[in-house]
């Protein structure tokens, strides 16, 4: 976003909301999408009075992370502002990143006489690895003045922040990854690619020498491998580009995390689809933009689970009426990419929106699906823009030249 | 394309056949377009199964040449990449360019007394011209250790190349037209641009001068004018950009030349759709990617052969089950531009598009026109992007962003 889009942001007491269905889009499976499968009146008769569409997240045939996804949707470009894999992987696991920080995500590893023998530590379950980083975490508080904080993940996966005293400049996280990737090599040092990652690529060796001690009697996790050294990018928030006050209202971490990147207020909500709308009407005063994250569509998009995800959308489709009864100025109603089950994975393919808002043609789609979705006023466009479209709406644009 | 873009490129072993219908899009003669007018149950067929749309191939209203055209559908900016005249018509006439050489596009002209009296000596017919260039090569094989290489074209047409005996610096073929586009004054002198350009102007000058010499008892061909100065343009391969291991399939040795430019494969083929699909089918284990160019159709229309150009389009549908046969995991048809037979010329229309796939919608076209494919889930789309999509659905893009 430029300049000469914020001069034209104006501020008002009008309520945006924007329910993000992760993974919504879906492709064919028997002749029907999850969309096309799934019994939606509230959402078909949403559809019919409002302005339909497909956003494409990054570019065409470019399947995005959850990061450039959500990016995207947020009316940022995706290409522009790039979140690492050490960030996101600390967000996921609910650690609040600063300017001062650089995340890392970390594998436990198996080591033997300074050879790689098991990347993943044979996969070493959950609670096992639970153990080793509170092991790590008591043994390593801070090394050479830098806070060190560990946060478990999924079996040999976990997070490491290195949290300097001060704020780092912007390529401050330039280090390699320790992971040379195969096995049968030495874990490969950590390297800094300029001067101002000197200082943390050193923090990083000792830190890695320091894990070894801590589980050097370990039978497999005996060693950890650092990748993705990043920092939060530096994104102009929310407040500041588009004047809005932003909620995020999600039940997991690496969303509200993403939110918290662009500025969002990312308090925690325990629950579902209940708990999270009755969070939104609780705060529907407070705020005037509500990002609303329904996470398990795409999980199950994960999964090849073709009626778990169908039933999800259903199942969003009954809360859909409290949501209606709080008269947002505008709704709008999309994913931050497709997860077709056929795939059972994020996918390229544009991604369906319902723009619910005073000032739209409607009457081009008779329900919310991907193709009943083609033949709306929206067309196919960059997520970028969706924003944009609903500050207008909102009345929130001011006109562009005299 | 950036290099964020390469960085998701990965190699797999499925195939990508682009067929390209020479100027396949048209504009309704007594209501119908060539494509409605014609009888095609195979495309119909795949259209209603596949993804479909039109793509744009330079930009809204910019009717495109071959080059950009075709650049375009191999997935470069044609803004980007510039393919000059003399390097076109070099191509066109079958000349292997390399990056030592500087192609120009010659006329034939009649001067008396130093000054042109016609720009195009009389239209001679090709049969005499010919003899001229014979005549030319065989007197003038090289300048200053520079290799010329003449190649006639048609009527008062023929292609010059100077082939300098190392690689050129990029701006070397910076040097104005010599014709002064009016008959009555006397040609002009080539004038290097810049200091790169200073060797190449030289050498044309001792050319046109030789060439004088040699044409000097010629009624009405007794003068070279050379225009369209260029080289070839550094555009990364098809190879480095995208991973693909590319043969053109092409009867016509411009459309070969300006595959050779992204370093596809460019064999000479003999015969028509024919004898094209059989090397296709020859080929088909030896390559990721084929390019199949089919021209007649774009000749029709630049004749404003209505008739003639619907039962090409309908001579192509009978082929088209031989490709399908070969089961390619991706099929694209398209056109490198639209020439409606109302304007007997290239033109600027939008040009419709089947990507047959596995992980698209289908069921929004009936039949593969142009107002069926405005149904489709592309949309409306830069010819750009049609290869990212390809890439996407034969399993060739990783995810971008974590």
């Amino acid at each position: 976003m430029k300049q000469w889009f914020e001069e034209l942001v104006q501020r008002n007491e009008t309520k945006i909301v924007m329910v993000v269905l992760d993974g919504l889009g879906g492709l064919p499976i028997n002749g029907k999408t999850e969309l096309e499968a799934a019994s939606t009146p509230n959402l078909d008769a949403l559809a019919r009075i409002s302005a339909t569409g497909l956003h494409i997240p990054v570019s065409y045939g470019i399947t995005p992370g959850s990061g450039p996804g959500h990016l995207g949707i947020f009316g940022y470009d995706p290409l522009e502002y790039q979140i690492g894999r050490g960030v996101l992987e600390a967000l996921g696991l609910g650690i609040e990143l600063k300017n001062t920080d650089v995340a890392m995500r970390g594998n436990y590893a198996t080591v033997k006489d300074g050879i790689i023998q098991d990347r993943r530590a044979g996969r070493i379950p959950t609670e096992e690895a639970q153990m080793l980083t509170e092991m790590l975490q008591n043994e390593i508080r801070s090394i050479d003045g830098v806070e060190i904080i560990f946060r478990q993940g999924m079996e040999y996966r976990f997070a490491v922040v290195m949290r300097f005293p001060e704020p780092l400049k912007e390529d401050s996280a330039m280090v390699n990854d320790t992971d040379p990737q195969k096995i049968g090599k030495p874990p490969l040092k950590p390297q800094p690619m300029n001067e101002n990652s000197e200082r943390v690529a050193k923090v990083a060796e000792k830190l890695i020498n320091r894990a070894s001690e801590v589980l050097r009697n370990q039978q497999r996790a005996n060693y950890v491998l650092l990748r993705g050294f990043s920092q939060v990018p530096h994104i102009p928030s929310f407040e500041e580009n588009f004047g809005l006050r932003a909620l995020a209202i999600a039940i997991y971490p690496m969303y509200r995390g993403l939110a918290s990147l662009v500025g969002m207020d990312t308090p925690a909500v325990e629950g579902d689809i209940k708990e999270e709308i009755d969070f939104l009407v609780q705060k529907f005063n407070d705020y005037d933009f509500f990002f609303v994250h329904i996470k398990k569509i795409d999980s199950f998009g994960e999964d090849g689970n073709f009626d778990g995800k169908v039933k999800k959308i259903e199942e969003f489709d009954k809360y859909l009426p409290r949501i209606l009864e709080l008269k947002p100025n505008v709704l709008i109603i999309t994913g931050d990419h497709s997860t077709p089950c056929l795939l059972k994975s994020h996918s390229w393919h544009p991604v369906p929106v319902i723009l619910h808002a005073p000032y739209v043609l409607g009457g081009t789609s008779s329900s919310f699906t991907e193709r009943e979705c083609l033949k709306g006023e929206l067309g196919i466009f960059p997520a970028k823009y969706i924003l944009p479209l609903a500050l207008a709406n909102s009345g929130r644009l001011k006109k562009y030249g005299a």
